[in-house]
């Protein structure tokens, strides 16, 4: 078992309502704040006079950035630094889903450097030492962006989608008013879903000894989304369901189940080659691998963990042959993401081609190994694909 | 659901050899340090040679105060403020158990007032607006002392034993290394467990709606518990239970668990009574308690939460009538307590007489009503004391 630090000094403000203490904590950090925001959906929703009546309540000035991507790109990043910079900015307001938070997070580190910012991602992997304050309000319970160091940006000219963790970029706070997802459509709250519980099994399908703790944390966190994804899918309104599948987002991916896990990840290193070239939604990218993926790795040497997935997450009867059990696994999960959450099941419904797997399960493999649950080579990860169709 | 806000800025270095970085986080907040501890366990097993050697590599200053005692009392608090003061201490380093986290948290208030710290505790409530920087060192999984704001302090010449919550006695760092507790008793790890087990229950058993996510955490935490501080009885030195056992003291009662929830606790406020009186080792008071707590709080309006528990956390068959689960929860919560463990079952076998009741009682519900899972008044508390008999 290894040892590890625990160190998440993000303040959250959880519920309705909480938005009345946005203006308090942003004074803290100074006058000059940078929004940034997505397509406008925020303008739409009333969230944005929300916020600017805030701010102005509290005296600050406010620049805004619009327009960031899905799939955030360098460019939008960018724009923000040149912002920050000209405007002598003291504090980021990021709201949105995980694209804004993502690309927000890296203009307050790029504003603190001479360089461009996609010197943090390229192979340069420049040193991310400091940033200036982030501040996020969640509007889509996924990629757990609100509450982790990390983030990632695509590079359209490179055809590049990197992600990066990076302490300084943590947010200072973060406002999770779980009616702010009332307006999330089924179908992006069913990608949310998948992309948390990837998020869970990319570090519960691991043979590493650790804490049994943790994995109960994880099998309940799994439960949660498997019980509260469909009502909220159904019932939009349900604040019991949206509550529940926003503090699990976060909790997801914030370090915390992690503890002295050493392994790398699998699903989210092959599915950002996918939304680099495709510009696919990450969630379902994730949700047509990770069934494949556990296809691809199950074996003797892996079998106990499915059985333990199965029949903790799934209630499957334990009392069957392990190697039974697994498969009833990936059996329920595929029902879960293909039958309950109505996402497409293949490559070829969401047009992905059998002609880019090549150089996209080389790039995942960074030409080598992608090292985890199973290490995969380039020719594993095209059959994963091909297994995708 | 009820809002909330989630902030536990306690970093922790979690496992063995953690211990070297000591110096380093001690240094970030100043020179002079005030290290605490209890009755010299830590010169026996080698703890304080280590700390000591850690200071010095780092050139820090270091003052001392021991025999912090097993429910600390307030005088170990005021000889604490009085070296803060005189020697003007930057940072407090408590190395033990709760009992000596709970005093040095104390201090660490009490060194920047003017007054009496009984003050902070007394009728007066004075406000803890400020107080030094805390580092921790932990040698007992129970309390969960090192990731909360809270602390319990005795006065024997009131026979008073009062609890507060302050944020600025949150612990700066904690080190959370499970070799440490290798030399915790079996009688003394029980304690710990059953003190944990309480943290939780006190949470769980709970009308008010709240998260799911949260209750799967804490029923995982529960039978973590369950499954390892057998274990950790029988083999002392077994670190997969050691460890799960020492981050689950933490996160038991950190406050994430309890999410929104208002519900005041009941078996807690009941047990000060009896420690400050018999000075009773604490988790021995809850583990009597707990069971019978439960068995009075029993009816058609609460029998939900116990079926919930029960099959849960020792997989009781749920197709049984609710108030047979119910009962059978209780009976599996008592084997544990009083078989697993080996703890004393009775009053009685620990000496508390049944003369002390009412003003224990009267005490325990401060002369009104104790608020909780079901609301408690003197004469309730008085017949779950007598069910204790």
């Amino acid at each position: 078992m290894n040892s590890f630090i625990y160190d998440i000094p993000v303040k959250v403000y959880f519920g309705e309502n909480q938005l009345q203490h946005l203006g308090k904590e942003l004074s803290k950090f100074g006058k000059r704040v940078l929004l940034t925001y997505g397509g406008g959906s925020i303008k739409k929703t009333g969230l944005y006079d929300t916020v600017m009546s805030e701010i102005e309540k509290n005296g600050l000035e406010v620049f805004e950035l619009s327009g960031i991507e899905p799939n955030p790109r360098i460019e939008s990043v960018r724009k923000g630094v040149r912002i920050c910079k000209d405007e002598k900015i003291d504090v980021l307001l990021a709201v949105g889903g995980g694209s804004t938070l993502d690309a927000t997070k890296f203009m307050a580190a790029g504003a603190c450097v001479e360089h461009d910012p996609w010197e943090f991602l390229s192979e340069n992997w420049a040193p991310i030492e400091k940033a200036l304050p982030v501040i996020t309000v969640l509007t889509l319970a996924a990629t757990g962006s609100e509450m982790d160091a990390g983030g990632v940006i695509s590079n359209p000219e490179t055809q590049d989608k990197i992600g990066r963790l990076a302490p300084p970029m943590l947010p200072k706070v973060s406002f999770l008013d779980p009616t702010l997802t009332y307006t999330v459509s089924p179908y992006q709250t069913a990608c949310g879903a998948a992309d948390m519980m990837s998020h869970i099994m990319e570090v519960y399908f691991n043979m590493e000894q650790d804490l049994y703790m943790l994995d109960c944390f994880m099998e309940g966190m799994m439960r949660t989304i498997i019980k509260y994804a469909p009502i909220a899918m159904r019932e939009p309104k349900n604040y019991e369901a949206r509550a529940n599948l926003m503090w699990t987002s976060s909790w997801a991916i914030n370090g915390f189940v992690n503890g002295g896990k050493r392994q790398a990840w699998s699903c989210h290193p092959m599915e950002h080659e996918l939304s680099a070239i495709y510009d696919i939604t990450h969630g379902l990218g994730l949700a047509i691998l990770t069934p494949r993926w556990m296809e691809y790795c199950l074996d003797e040497s892996t079998v106990s963990k499915y059985v333990q997935f199965g029949v903790n997450v799934f209630g499957i009867d334990e009392r069957q042959e392990p190697m039974v059990i697994a498969r009833q696994s990936i059996e329920k999960l595929s029902e879960f993401l293909f039958g309950t959450l109505g996402l497409k099941r293949t490559f070829t419904e969401v047009g992905i081609r059998a002609e880019d797997f090549p150089v996209m399960a080389r790039k995942a493999c960074g030409n080598g190994v992608l090292p985890g649950f199973k290490p995969l080579a380039q020719e594993d990860i095209e059959r994963i694909f091909e297994m995708c169709q």
